[in-house]
């Protein structure tokens, strides 16, 4: 039967062997529900990068530059790392190079072992499941965390997954034992099991709860971004 | 106000600063409630070395060695990692070493750069919280964990001492947020909470069950154990 493990922060990565695994990056609050977002409204493609010059780089070769560090928009670039802000039409068919604090880097170490690597979100829980079913192999969850710890919405995310794939995977260790129980216990109300989490007071402190809000809604889109060569694409 | 955290493995250690904190070390099953047992039956001191060769040499030196590797007793050593064999009147007033997979290397880790470091089990945990209580300085509750990964047990209790310190301290971290509530979520019945761990299943099969039953309990002794250069001495 195949397994499905979470790994609670890219620090500790390290721990685990993704020879067999399709990786599953979360970033709830807020790169991965951008990113289901934008793919689902027509954005062609995302590229994830590791730091601001390299999508300063790309924004030269004619990309849509998004950046965030410490959850704030970065000078001179195109996009922040609202969710709302990829729901414009003008962005349908366009390339975005994008960096954020936690998010990219963890997608670039993903990258460096697994089969595949694929996005999740709350926003595309359902798609991805049925896409992880289809699959044959192994599943580890990649929590994006903060600044290499972990944190709350992330594991809740994994383990989201974790429940709605319990049939079909093993939960053999303690991580996802962890998440799934956290999530069963907020489950029924996810805006407030997060309201005291140290993320959602940085990012009320900005101002953005409505995109808190808006990235804990489960099943707005049925798309599943897949890492191909170095962009990710949706896979409908 | 005084702040506790969360280090849910020795892996992210980096990641915090010790410069103003106690460490609390807990390995639940099976260290910690050894050293606390031991330290409570009239073990003088404990000595806790990263090696077997390092044991051996205090052993040499007219120590009791005492030794565990993936759950087993070594070979040629005093005593093994069960809490019942630290209940001996033999051991009164004994001078012990002893090594652990996961348990000694966090002393060894958390002496780098804690103010002090102490030992914590639920069979101590008043006693603990009591003493924190009196102290000027932060805490850092840092879980052993199983070869640098996060288990359920340590977690745990790091949840059990942050509801127990929760008035007199802040809960600023995620990390410390979600070992709360597992805790709370599991309180009423933690043998049941923990029974499906990896843990508990690796240790099941070798035939230990009453080392868990024994270590769930809470408030046995008002020992705590308290790291005075190399050695575990008791603070009652």
């Amino acid at each position: 039967m195949k397994q499905l493990d979470v790994c609670l922060t890219p620090d500790l990565l390290h721990l685990h062997s993704l020879d067999n695994s399709i990786v599953v990056v979360a970033d709830i609050f807020r790169a991965t529900s951008c990113m289901v977002t934008g793919l689902a409204y027509g954005i062609e493609s995302i590229t994830p990068v590791a730091t601001i010059e390299e999508c300063k780089a790309l924004q030269l070769k004619g990309y849509l530059a998004a950046a965030e560090r410490n959850a704030l928009k970065v000078e001179g670039f195109d996009l922040d790392n609202s969710p709302f802000s990829y729901m414009s039409e003008s962005l349908i068919g366009s390339q975005v190079a994008m960096t954020t604090t936690n998010g990219t880097l963890s997608i670039s170490k993903a990258k460096a072992g697994a089969v595949k690597v694929m996005v999740g979100a709350f926003l595309n829980l359902g798609a991805l499941a049925n896409q992880l079913r289809a699959e044959q192999y192994d599943i580890l969850v990649l929590c994006a965390g903060w600044k290499g710890r972990p944190n709350l919405e992330d594991t809740l995310f994994a383990g989201a997954l974790a429940e709605a794939l319990k049939d079909e995977f093993m939960l053999m260790e303690d991580s996802v034992l962890m998440a799934q129980r956290l999530y069963n216990q907020g489950k029924n109300n996810l805006p407030a099991f997060v309201a005291n989490s140290s993320h959602v007071r940085r990012l009320q402190r900005l101002g953005i709860q409505k995109d808190i809000t808006y990235s804990l809604q489960t099943d707005l889109y049925d798309v599943v971004p897949v890492l191909r060569g170095s962009k990710l694409v949706a896979h409908h």
